[in-house]
Formats: C-alpha cells, sequence, structure tokens
C-alpha cells in the first residue's frame, strides 16, 4: 500500500532532521541544518521523488538519497538568491534567512556545501545517472536565475520552465534512476515531469500575484494552471504504473493556497 | 611513452577552451568562462589527475571528464573566496576578478554554475565513484574556507589539509577510479595523494610570505616543505606504476617560484 503525500512528507522531515552531514564541515554544519532543515518548506520536490519510486516498486530507503539530494539544491538555490546581491531578501518562511542569520559569507558557504552535500547523496548510487541528472537540472535552473535576474525583458515561461521546472523534472528523472528503472521505459515519465514544474509555477505565481498574473491577469494565469494540471494528468494516464499517489500530488498542486 | 607535465597541461589548457557548457545556462556561460579559462592557472590539479590516469594506463580521454572536473570544482572555490562577502579580492594573476568583472550576482551564480558544471563531468562514468570523491573533497575544502575565514586561531595544519589537501587528495583519488583501478589496488596512491596539499600549501605560504612562514619563519617553513615532499617521494615509490612523470611533478612543486 503506498504511503500518501502527507506520510512521504513527515518521512522527508525526519530524515532531514538525521541527516549526517559531513564532518569535515566542522561549525559551517550549523548554517547549512538551519537553512535546510530549520527553515521548513513543503518538501514537494522529495516527496515527488519517493511517490515515483513506490510506484516502480522501489523502497523508501532506496529512494532516500536521491530525495533529500533534490531537496538541498533547492533550499541550496534559495540561500544563495536570498543574498543582498541577488533578491536580498532577509525573511522566508516568517523567519531570518540565512545571510540574515549568520552573516553574508557564512550563508553563501552554507549554500555552497548544501549543493555539495546533494552531490555526495546523489552519488551514492553505484550508476552515476542520478548524480547526472542533478547536474543537469541544476545548471538549468542557474541559467533560469541568471534570466530572472540579469536580462530585462526574458520570456516568463522560459524562465519559469528553467528557474522552476528544470528541478521538478529531476526529482522524477532521479527516482526513476535511483528506483533501477530501465531508460528505454522512462519516456512517459519524463513526460510527466516535464509538466510539473509550470503546474507548481503558475499556482505560484497566483499565490504570489505575480509572474502570469501579471502578464495575463488572475483568471489567465488561473486557466494556465489548470490547463497544466491537465498536462499533468494526462501524461500520468500514459504511465504503466499505480500512479494513484501522483495523482494526488497533483490534485493538491492545483489548488493549493501556500 | 608519458606525456610531460608540460604536455599534459596544454591539454588541459586547449580542453578548458573547448569545453561545452551546458547549453541552458545562457548568457551566464560568459562568467563561468572568464573564471574557469580566461584566468588561466597553473591547472596543477588536472595535470595530477592525467598522470595518474596515465600511470594506471588509461587514455587521456578517459581521464579528460574528472580531470576538468577538479579544475572546475578549484575555480569554483576561487571565483566565491574571492567575493566581498570572503575574501574580498577585485584582482587575482593580474587580472580582475569575476565579482569585479561582472557583479556580485553574476559572480555568485558563475560559482555555482562551476560547481554544477564540475559534477555534470564527474558524473559522466559509469560508476559513482568519481563524483563521490568529488564532492566530499568539495565539503572538506568549505569546511576548511570556514575555518579559515570564521574561527579565530584554527589550527594551520588543519586548514591546510582541508582547504588545500582534500582537493589534490581527489585530483588523484578521481584519477584513480576514472581510469579503473580497482579499490583494493589504491590504497599506496591514496596515501600519496594525502601528503600533496601538504607540500602544495607550504610552498604557497613560502612565496606568499603568510601561513607557516609566520608560524615557523622562511626556514622553519622550508623545512616543512622539504619533508612534504619527502613524503611524497617515498608514498609514489611504494606505487607498484612508472610514476616517473608524477615524480617528476613532485619534484618542481618543492621548489616552485609561482
Amino acid at each position: 500500500m503506498p504511503q500518501s503525500p502527507e506520510e512521504l512528507k513527515a518521512l522527508v522531515e525526519s530524515e532531514l532532521e538525521r541527516l549526517s552531514l559531513w564532518p569535515q564541515l566542522h561549525g559551517q554544519a550549523e548554517s547549512v541544518r538551519y537553512g535546510a532543515v530549520e527553515m521548513g518548506g513543503k518538501r514537494v520536490r522529495p516527496v515527488l521523488t519517493l511517490a515515483t519510486g513506490e510506484a516502480n516498486g522501489a523502497s523508501v530507503e532506496q529512494m532516500l538519497p536521491a530525495a533529500l539530494a533534490i531537496e538541498l539544491v533547492h533550499n541550496f538555490s534559495l540561500v544563495h538568491d536570498d543574498l543582498p546581491s541577488l533578491d536580498n531578501d532577509d525573511e522566508r518562511r516568517g523567519k531570518p534567512t540565512v545571510w540574515a542569520a549568520y552573516g553574508e559569507g557564512p550563508a553563501l558557504l552554507a549554500g555552497d556545501a548544501m549543493l555539495a552535500e546533494a552531490f555526495r547523496l546523489a552519488s551514492r548510487y553505484e550508476t552515476a545517472h542520478v548524480a547526472r541528472e542533478l547536474a543537469q537540472a541544476t545548471l538549468g535552473m542557474i541559467g533560469g536565475q541568471y534570466l530572472d535576474t540579469m536580462v530585462e525583458g526574458a520570456d516568463l515561461e522560459t524562465v519559469h520552465r528553467l528557474k522552476t521546472g528544470c528541478l521538478f523534472f529531476a526529482s522524477i528523472a532521479m527516482g526513476l534512476w535511483a528506483a533501477g528503472v530501465p531508460e528505454d521505459e522512462q519516456g512517459p515519465w519524463r513526460a510527466f515531469g516535464d509538466e510539473l514544474g509550470m503546474l507548481f509555477q503558475v499556482v505560484d505565481d497566483i499565490l504570489d500575484d505575480d509572474g502570469f498574473v501579471v502578464e495575463r491577469g488572475v483568471d489567465g494565469a488561473r486557466a494556465l494552471a489548470d490547463q497544466a494540471a491537465e498536462r499533468c494528468r494526462a501524461r500520468l494516464a500514459e504511465v504503466d504504473a499505480d500512479t494513484s499517489v501522483l495523482r494526488e500530488i497533483v490534485d493538491s498542486l492545483a489548488v493549493r493556497t501556500v
């Protein structure tokens, strides 16, 4: 019986809590832990990875390194994006951001360490494919952040597909490799992963009143979100597995209010 | 006939020049290229990786992803360390540092992208061991940078072993995995890799008139360097392979003046 999204999220939370950081980080580990664990988060990417694994018959233990790796890369991106030289945010989810709490230098190193920890986790598998997917997604995300912050008038859909979509795609793709799904059976899954980021980001824009809402109004953005959710469901229907938990995640992403 | 250190360095230089960065980086690729290629460097770490591969009968082609990956991680560390929130250096090797040339935000992202590109290269191998060694070394290096910049009175040898030693060790260890050396034959090589960083860093301190020179005077530091070089030669002598090129690199590291 596959676990519910809430059960998977609780599992991610407790595994993050007890994650052993590399001992040579010394005191740097404190701000890493603050940014990756204490700041909280929806944990939606690692839940997707775990659910992808369960749908493919893999054990949770087998999936956890990949799931935690994708969450650490997400958190790394927040820690660096919050820095004064990029978005200059001193608060996130009601808490001081890492640089506001620990200083700019330590926050810079904390982000670096999260990224390196993510690759340490992703390279615990025998195959290098898990780490390779993560590296490619990270590069796409960085390209998206570049377009978003440095290029006036960059195409919004391109920015979203890179900045948000790449990591969502990787949360599925890494899950496939971690679960041992052969490459020639990954196609329908990858098509699903490709749509997820847009669904998440359009709803984000609606909740934050920016992005697609500015471009197309609330109704236009809502229509986009509904179409993205429909495409996700259609892609999932083409996958030859029990994808009920993933379907549930898609449904809740479409109507989420936080 | 193994290639000389100079030939290997020229090869690293030309392969860095023609390295294809991930296309989704978009315009961010420019500052990555500036920091990783145009800023130059001694390229000693990738040369060590290539020489380790040659001594183990591997082709240069087989070794290049690992060699370029270790150089990119080294360059990532320089780009981030130079930022105003850490060392605040606006010049390196007579050129503007990445943040001085492109701004702080782009330099932050450039370093992130170099680290991710490094893992993309390291995960091109079938085995994840190459990427795993790189991740562990990167974490150690970050811990060393933390001790160096944030902890008053941190033990100098510990700082050097982490900040410099970890990457030197990885330049050998990654080379072993990339060359397909079985784990149970890696011991003597790893012992050699373990000594390299100290040799490099003590000589650095002598050239820069800091670190061990401040702690023990020029003569004391020189004696340390000689002992480190001796230990490197002794470890190499225990390796069952033609290590003449590596011996040449050790000899030149011991007496280098730049």
